[in-house]
């Protein structure tokens, strides 16, 4: 019998997605860091995005519940920055055992409340349910954002010669960074403002595993060059290539544009890096974190 | 230590919640079946709404995967017609153990999807996560719903005297039906557009549980006569009142249109029937689903 572990991740979002159809108000639906809706708006287009964290997956028992919130919400905002935009109104679903303490669920909230306040995001509800004695505590945040309609990015625009860029550093997040990362939304803004970034995303999966994705989406090949990217410190170019949850953004530019961008970028803002180019084909890169694998 | 059991579902939700500022837009936060918030539309307001299926608790796992899937959507078009609203933009979150078999999340997808299209509701996107090896199954759907600003009909809005009516019947939901079920969205679209319901919530933990929950909203008691609730074949009102998952609507309206509704009440639609008043005070209902109970 065929398990979602023979599939994997991406070809499994690719089959279950397949098959759906479409609204015309809908801009860009399933494959990218969030759908994107028009919704009549003169200026503005909504951003639609789900995301969750399960305890023993994406944070142990352990951990601070307060750290738990602030990452639950911050990698909902990620999302919205690697298009272009920023968070307004998010839900939360809460599925925890009947033995939860309460003092983990206030500190919590806590940390969402004060994630989501300090990026100007509302939460205007959600839900809470049960799950069976022993289970995984799961946490799963949706809800809206919203990006100007001239600062959209999405995955698929990059072309052969754009040159690739990170912010920050990348590698060793299990350290602590996975739960305390800042979501990269001043410099999405800056960037989509000031300049057109042909493609943009996030890294949650580590960047083996999401440049090939942006380049695929982008009908492109890659070619980067591992000893040059910008590594938290004690972190080798593999960690930096595969340990996952950077939560920095990656994009690609015009080589025109590039040049004028690595001068004005400004300094108050996580710096950027030029880690190589989308090409016309090529690129090897494996590994990065899967589920199901 | 205290644990959510000690203090049961509601009061979890105001404790979590009570902290929680809300930004101007935000026209009902937590509490409704809904939030709503203006996104600056002329004549509609959006309904945001996330709701999750926990296998052992909403569904068993020799459940069809393709009926977890209808109702796991038909949850939240249930409540974008508590509202007097209906569905635009659905997302997944599916968090489900490696071992899952493909063709169960592919006749989970079948069922979502038929689901959403029955209702004009598109699935714009979603995410997929894995949990531990042998825990529950979690499908959370989450998304947009929208509401004519002169349709909307919240849970507060009722007073002292209104009558209070049920769509079709209660109880024994279990024997299938809550899998299967009908979200009353035409019910609620007729009556929302022809009448002013004052008060309006859908019936997913069961009467005796749910009508506290509008009455208390509405600043309100209430009187009903269990031998009067419409039942399902074979049902006791006790089971009417508590079984739960009836995903009917309950709603208020003015003694003054009650009248003229009943006479006009299309018989297309699932029948209504008056079930008792709200009251100045007064209302002894217990029983019900809980989670954490």
């Amino acid at each position: 019998m065929k398990t979602v572990r023979d599939l994997g991740e991406d070809a499994l979002i690719q089959r279950v997605c397949g098959e759906l159809s479409q609204a015309s108000q809908v801009l860009i639906g399933p494959g990218d860091d969030c759908a994107v809706i028009n919704h009549g708006q003169p200026h503005s287009l909504s951003l639609l995005k789900t995301d969750a964290v399960v305890e023993g997956v994406h944070f142990l028992p352990s951990a601070s519940p307060r750290a738990v919130g602030w990452k639950a919400v911050a990698r909902v905002l990620s999302d919205f920055a690697a298009m272009g935009g920023s968070g307004k109104e998010l839900m939360v679903t809460l599925a925890i055992p009947k033995e939860t303490e309460l003092s983990w669920v206030d500190q919590l909230y806590q940390g969402m409340s004060q994630c989501a306040e300090q990026f100007q995001t509302t939460i205007v509800g959600g839900e809470t349910t049960s799950v069976p004695t022993g289970n995984a505590k799961v946490i799963s945040i949706s809800g809206r954002g919203q990006v100007e309609k001239n600062q959209l990015v999405s995955r698929s625009g990059g072309s052969p010669g754009d040159f690739l860029y990170v912010t920050g550093q990348l590698g060793g997040s299990l350290a602590g960074r996975h739960l305390s990362f800042t979501p990269r939304l001043a410099e999405a803004n800056w960037l989509t403002k000031h300049f057109s970034p042909t493609a943009m995303m996030d890294l949650s999966d580590g960047l083996a595993r999401d440049l090939p994705r942006l380049a695929t989406a982008s009908h492109c090949g890659y070619a980067i060059n591992p000893a040059k990217l910008p590594r938290h410190q004690g972190c080798t170019s593999e960690q930096a290539l595969d340990d996952g949850e950077d939560f920095e953004l990656l994009f690609s530019i015009s080589p025109k544009e590039a040049k004028n961008l690595e001068t004005s970028w400004p300094s108050s803002l996580a710096p950027i890096t030029h880690i190589g180019n989308l090409e016309q084909s090529g690129g090897e890169l494996k590994g990065g974190w899967g589920h199901f694998e």
